[in-house]
């Protein structure tokens, strides 16, 4: 049969340059372009210190008890009907009194929208926040899905600065700089990805206060909480709501392991009102009741999973992470032209510091990374897909042996590119 | 702490009236206003004759099978972390597979794509036909979700009918007529929702076949695929897709009664590459790469869920359907002031004419459904709600016993309302 030659140029497709992934701009897109890089000719495994996978190695398994309540309630037969919008009761219940160990103010289960994961949590707030001027500041560097979603529904961005020399905490001078009168919220990442940071409680008020200030609210992605292991515990920032609304984004993907669960959720913290009164929950419903629903079963499971997990469990999991994140750090020290300004501190990935000065014949943090994939099979991203050029974003939530192989190759690789070899 | 005074009314919110939920033309903006109004001193259950939820029957149970599928695959430890945008190889495999059993050319994996039920395939395929003046044809009655998210992306719709004198087969004619050089798509249901027809063979190939001479793609929602029992058996419209590219949208929601499991598919047939061509293929991959995935384990039970399931499972369901489908239609004949042009055939839901001339004191539809929920706990849809005034879409899968019971009230409700009573 012919080609229907009939088929007219008329299908401009919306999607088309809307959702075209950008090569290098994106996690996703960085990572495509990187690993179709590697030498096939290397029959040594590919080290991903690019995105947090933990679950690929058995060391990172999760809980039985979690997977169990997942299986108890598939078979239970009672939850396979179409769930409401925001999730069922029993589920939003169980994250409110979860979350509320923290808090000073307890949630309610109202305050609580089940999502797909914090990625379907952050678009949602992202378009819920889109007005024909408004405009969000975020980190730099940050997490660039939310520029991707920023960019998808027209919200202008502004950055402000994280200070490497400071333990990464928030520059509010940069803040207050960047904002203006059509400025909506500024979003934090705590525990830091990229940073491995931990921001502490004054910084946190601090916070609150120049967003008050401000009159913006505060998004804070809190997908690594109580992922720590440095000297600041984990600190909610919803603990400053009634300084500010708040609005966390969480999910169990990084503490229980399981990512490709797509257990997350929106939480408000809104002790004073003021986003109802502004129809930010009822605009949260509607953005809800047009996007796929996380399915029914496994929101059943979420009472089980959040009360029955076992202490050791976590305490496992920090430990190696955190002994991951020391010997990359402490391995960082012996590669020349890299150096990490803090020790890290929570969360699975660090910014290391690139020196391009020391190197010969690698023009960027792109060609870096694109050159050690081909050379040494180490998947490595650069600092531009965070928004940080000549840096590196290095993940380092793996098993520790692969973790150690792929420091070995990364010294071996700049040590062979070094001006004085 | 006293309100925050400080923040300022720019916050327009995007979301906020372009998500807001329309009270009656929405089927869950329909529900929440038929169930406000139940009398909450009626005593008796409300029967849901209003949506397809028949999982919340015991006796539609889905099989163990199933749920074991589930049960194993998050027990695995093999599918917890993040999916690829499309979903995993042997889950797409396993779609493909199971449907080119009823197809002439057989589909490879990178033809189908896991979706979160049916939903996130429509809003899918809706967003990436979005262009600034495409139009797209649907069909009178239909399927709300797809209105709703033509507006949501901004694109024409145009209805053509379905002609319920003629087994609610499309009125191509007035496909042509409504058609012109700014049409991308048509859309059909098949088996029929909300109407439970089977559309012949023959009259798909015509379908196809005017499609073609547009220049159009045929979009087949067939969700409720294989649920027939009738004179006609279901044939799946990719087997006309060498006529004209064809996008099917599927899942495994009625079949198995677990629409909260969120587990659906886009399928692309395409044997002449018109579909990729026009960049259509690489438009889904960008809309689902920025889209909520389907949890990783859920696509790892897909093979099992697909091969495993026993013949006699589908037979049972079948049969229970098609119990009710003709006790509704039989029932209706003794009902006064409505009745049903054809015998229903497939799916679960039936349209029924209501002749207002019968009764007294009923404005419309709505008003019809409005009162028979607060005088008889009993929640049927008005006809408006699938773009069709004057009639009823009634819901009969659910228990027998609970679908007598409900046709008994509507009875008693028309005869009570009736002119001669």
């Amino acid at each position: 049969m012919e080609k229907n030659s009939t088929l007219p140029k008329k299908w401009g497709f919306g999607g088309k340059s809307e959702f075209k992934p950008e090569p290098v701009t994106t996690i996703r897109g960085a990572l495509t372009f990187l690993h179709s890089n590697l030498d096939p000719s290397d029959k040594r495994t590919v080290i991903p210190m690019s995105h947090t996978e933990p679950s690929a190695f058995p060391c990172f398994n999760t809980t039985e008890i979690a997977a169990d309540a997942i299986a108890d309630s598939v078979r239970s037969v009672k939850f396979n009907g179409f769930p409401p919008t925001g999730g069922i009761l029993p589920a939003r219940r169980a994250v409110a009194e979860h979350l509320s160990q923290d808090l000073p103010d307890k949630l309610s289960p109202d305050d609580v929208f089940l999502t797909l994961g914090c990625k379907q949590a952050a678009q949602g707030i992202i378009q819920v926040l889109a007005g024909p001027k408004s405009n969000v500041l975020f980190p730099k560097p940050g997490f660039p899905y939310y520029d991707h979603f920023a960019r998808l529904y027209n919200v202008e961005v502004r950055y402000f600065d994280l200070l490497p020399e400071k333990d990464w905490e928030v520059d509010l001078d940069s803040v207050v700089a960047v904002a203006d009168e059509n400025t909506v919220a500024m979003l934090i990442i705590n525990p830091g990805n990229p940073c491995a940071n931990v921001f502490t409680y004054q910084h946190l008020k601090k916070v609150a206060e120049t967003a008050r200030k401000l009159g913006i609210l505060v998004l804070s992605d809190e997908v690594y909480g109580h992922l720590t292991y440095g000297k600041n515990p984990f600190v909610p920032m919803g603990v400053f709501g009634s300084i500010t609304p708040v609005i966390t984004v969480g999910s169990i993907s990084k503490r229980w392991i399981v990512p490709g669960w797509r257990l997350g959720w929106l939480v408000t913290h809104d002790p004073n009102g003021i986003l109802k009164e502004h129809g930010i929950i009822e605009s949260i419903k509607g953005y809800l009741d047009s996007s796929p629903e996380l399915p029914t079963f496994i929101q059943g499971a979420i009472p089980d999973i959040l009360s029955k997990t076992k202490e050791d469990f976590f305490t496992k999991i920090v430990k190696l992470v955190k002994e991951d994140a020391i010997s990359c750090y402490e391995g960082i020290k012996d590669v020349p032209g890299l150096s990490c300004p803090t020790k890290p501190e929570g969360a699975m990935s660090l910014m290391a510091k690139l020196d391009l000065s020391v190197f010969d014949g690698i023009k960027d943090d792109q060609d870096f990374c694109l050159k050690l994939a081909k050379e040494e099979s180490v998947i490595i991203l650069p600092g531009i897909c965070v928004g940080y050029e000549s840096w590196l974003r290095i993940t380092f939530a793996i098993d520790i042996s692969s973790l150690q192989d792929g420091m070995k190759r990364l010294k071996a690789f700049c040590e062979r590119h070094s001006k004085k070899a």
